[in-house]
């Protein structure tokens, strides 16, 4: 005799934080270790029972061993292929910031960029969000919801 | 003899999105069939797969029947003790629609409130969000991220 017990699980999209870090000579990113390689805007994931906003300071601190103050949410990222693993929704914090960034475990190395000189290969949508970050920064406007 | 077979799973906050939606002469609510009762913004679950844009844009339209065209993104609302039943991360936006919307199965009633008669028995934090939507609409200014 096979008793089969089906449950039906929801699977939902995976919420993510990502902090654009202003220091004094510009914005902390990270080289990533594992792949997708390339260099990121310093992030992860969000645990349950916690607030967006308390986990862009820890995840901020955990990568870069600063002390973040959040200025401003630039927008939430949901497109399904921004990641090709899995599914992720990122809420993208802008951040300020004083001391020296310190690479920490996730990262292969940290270096601070001038927002003019950012690097070539970004991981993920990360790309976009400079651009939206850059165009903030210039206009005053944040990215609007596309139909 | 016994096996145990533990799997550790993560378990993460769900995103959800909730509707903004202006018509001509208000603002759409609905009134909640299921608890937790009373009056409420259009919302629902985002599907995995599923942007928060098209989430906005199917909830908003299962539940009151409108088109709508998204305008803004109001917030990411994410305090664990929002919703009393388990953590939910919601995309607020903002929306424009024009016609008539129409209760659908999840809405009790739905009515169209002028901007400075919203119910007081509000459910979840849409007391919060309302406000901070009414102050947008005064102002300008989005919410920013609190300490």
């Amino acid at each position: 005799m096979f008793l089969f017990f089906s449950k039906k699980k929801y699977r939902n999209p995976v919420p993510t934080v990502d902090i654009i870090i202003e220091v004094k000579d510009g914005v902390v990113l990270i080289e990533r270790k594992n792949a997708p390689h390339g260099w990121a805007i310093p992030g992860g994931f969000v645990d349950y029972g916690e607030s967006l906003e308390a986990a862009a300071r820890r995840e901020a601190n955990e990568e870069t061993n600063l002390d973040v103050a959040l200025t401003q949410l630039l927008y939430t990222y949901s497109n399904p292929h921004r990641d090709s693993r899995q599914h992720t929704i990122s809420s993208v914090f802008i951040a300020k910031a004083k001391g020296t960034p310190q690479a920490q475990d996730d990262a292969k190395s940290l270096a601070v960029f001038h927002p003019h000189k950012f690097p070539k290969n970004l991981a993920f949508d990360h790309a976009q969000i400079l651009a939206d970050y850059l165009n903030f920064k210039k206009t005053g406007k944040l990215p609007r919801p596309t139909l």
